[in-house]
């Protein structure tokens, strides 16, 4: 057998898109630029830090630097390796790093790179200097605010003890307040955003004001998502924003009830699938599965096919209702928009990014996997 | 940066399970081991031919074969390549090919192993047919049955047709029936399971009987999972299984309520994972979400800490609720008893085997993500 056959790769540059083995991860190359775009220009000038977390792709990251982001965010040490050996400089950990073998690296990593990190507990402090240790450049860090995500961060004013702590070491700076608000990014009507984000807002806001008013500057603030985060660039509060999703539009996302115009943004990102078996009246069967996309956001969307309803997966068969819409055929390719991006790019090696139907570059997910 | 730190592996073979970097897959060799031994007594001398969807690793399919089984199944036709390169000369593919491309290549990999592949409708064979064109080594064709499952799969009279269509070829050759029910595996009741089976089994029955009235000889009735198995196994009918969650026991198929007590198995597989932010009353945060671990079947259980509940996962992150047990501190690791161990395993590149708390090996999980 011919070892050259894998890894199989799903096509080559140049193939139609029908040509495309599936499942696949296609990204609509105009959808995606002009979704870049358009989130440069929403950000009305406000530090953009987009979340590598959800594409792991060092050629996304290079593209959205390119459009003016000062850095990006990763959320494990491991990634933030990856898209620092792919040349991005300016890297902030949106998470907390604990063990002695990884707060080694991260210290390597810091001498390398702009590095910032967080912290939510004193003993993070104290690692973290430990680690830092006889280094030259400072590590950057962060300290995470619980603003109403109920997973890390703390109160306002323990928030005040970590970075008096902060200061007093040698090698660590303090960079500012991390003020994520996680579920908010999900609530359906935009009323319920834009009250957990004025209450985030406001819980930040504090924050900034007890450690200025302790004589510790508060260099920024940073948080949001696709979600909301126009309504942190207009609370006077946040200084940098740090959404991810915005580069695909998972359909999770879609659901949200519409913000303002101007923080609309396309689906660029589909699972390539085929109608593997039709032996059933009112469904037929698609080979993308529980492998092929993450599902705990609920079912992906069947794309510009009216009435399919893609109803459950198993493993490696997706079962298509067709009773509201016209039949596929055996062999036919459909278009899945799935319903959390973050996860089901997790689980591809390539995505394959297309311009009217021609593959016309295929990028390494170099980072897919990289949870350490 | 040193290149070397990439790709970057949770361990070395020799390190504690302490030292550890997680989150990692891990695998108790001894409890696996007697996985691996108690399916083939449980099998009473039926064949075993395992389903290496659920490890997608070729060290334990070559164990699963070094124990008697005759061969291994697949579910896409690039993890076959994977089995077949490391080795395995006996795969059923027990799924549909389409697409010209994947059955160029199908055909080609049925000259150097002894391969089958499973049909339920007329086009697929006659695609099968002309793809083989030329091939010297026949090509091992199953019918599909609808036995319970909903999915994929002809009624009898269809089987009937195609297996006609099969025999007139001169490049196939007709190998049985393929009766797996699939939802019957995770059926809470024994007795529900009870029924779901006996009814599959007398489909694949009739539908046998059905074909050697016609002349046709069923060399082959393959099915049944780890939820099941001995009901098929005692049907009468079934001359093969297919178990393949077995060697590690996720949670779903542990909260299955017991069969006789011969066919229970023990966990084997672990999600490795340290609590790192414990900010909150009431919960400590993880470092495994939902790119450690599928939640298509729920949770995760923690093992051997009573009270500690995973509650919810977001993408990197599991909050672990402790009001009912003794609070972890940061830094603890815990193991983490997945819901559903396939599309868990396809989320690591590697499994790190442990023996007393050792690291003794680390295996490959070669065909992560061959999902073409």
């Amino acid at each position: 057998m011919e070892t050259a056959l894998l890894p199989w790769k799903p096509c080559d540059v140049g193939d139609d898109l029908d040509s495309v083995q599936t499942p696949a991860l296609i990204l609509d190359l105009d959808a995606f630029e002009r979704n870049l775009d358009h989130l440069m220009a929403s950000a009305k000038g406000l530090r953009v830090r987009p979340h590598a977390k959800s594409h792991k792709c060092p050629e996304i990251a290079h593209r959205q630097m390119a459009r003016g982001a000062v850095g990006i965010c990763c959320q494990k040490l491991s990634e933030a390796f990856v898209f620092a050996q792919a040349g991005i400089r300016d890297i902030l950990l949106t998470n907390q790093v604990v063990g002695a073998a990884k707060l080694a690296r991260l210290a390597d990593l810091s001498q390398s790179i702009r590095l910032g990190v967080l912290v939510d507990n004193s003993e993070h402090v104290k690692a973290l200097a430990d680690a830092m240790m006889g280094k030259t450049q400072l590590l950057d860090v962060y300290i995470e605010i619980e603003v109403g995500g109920n997973r890390c961060g703390v109160q306002p004013n323990t928030a005040l003890e970590l970075a008096h702590q902060i200061v007093k070491t040698r090698t660590l700076r303090f960079a500012g307040l991390h003020c994520y608000h996680g579920p908010a990014q999900h609530f359906r009507q935009e009323s319920q955003r834009h009250e957990a984000i004025a209450s985030a807002s406001d819980i930040a806001g504090q924050s900034a004001e007890l450690l200025r008013h302790a004589g510790i500057e508060v260099p920024c603030i940073t948080g949001a998502g696709t979600g909301t985060f126009w309504l942190e660039r207009d609370s006077g509060v946040y200084t940098e924003i740090q959404p991810g999703s915005y580069a695909f539009m998972d359909r999770d996302y879609a659901d949200n009830l519409a913000g303002p115009g101007d923080v609309r943004f396309e689906h660029a990102l589909f699972i390539h699938t085929t109608v593997m078996s039709d032996s059933h009246e009112g469904f037929v069967v698609v080979d993308a599965g529980l492998k092929s996309m993450s599902v705990d956001s609920g079912m992906p969307r069947v794309h510009e096919l009216p009435g399919l309803v893609y109803l459950r997966a198993s493993d490696e068969h997706g079962v298509v209702d067709t009773t509201k819409g016209k039949r596929p055929s055996l062999g036919q390719t459909l278009r899945l928009i799935p319903g959390h991006c973050d996860p089901t790019v997790n689980l591809y090696d390539d995505l394959v990014v297309i311009r009217e139907r021609k593959v016309v570059d295929i990028w390494p997910i170099s980072a897919r996997g990289a949870s350490l």
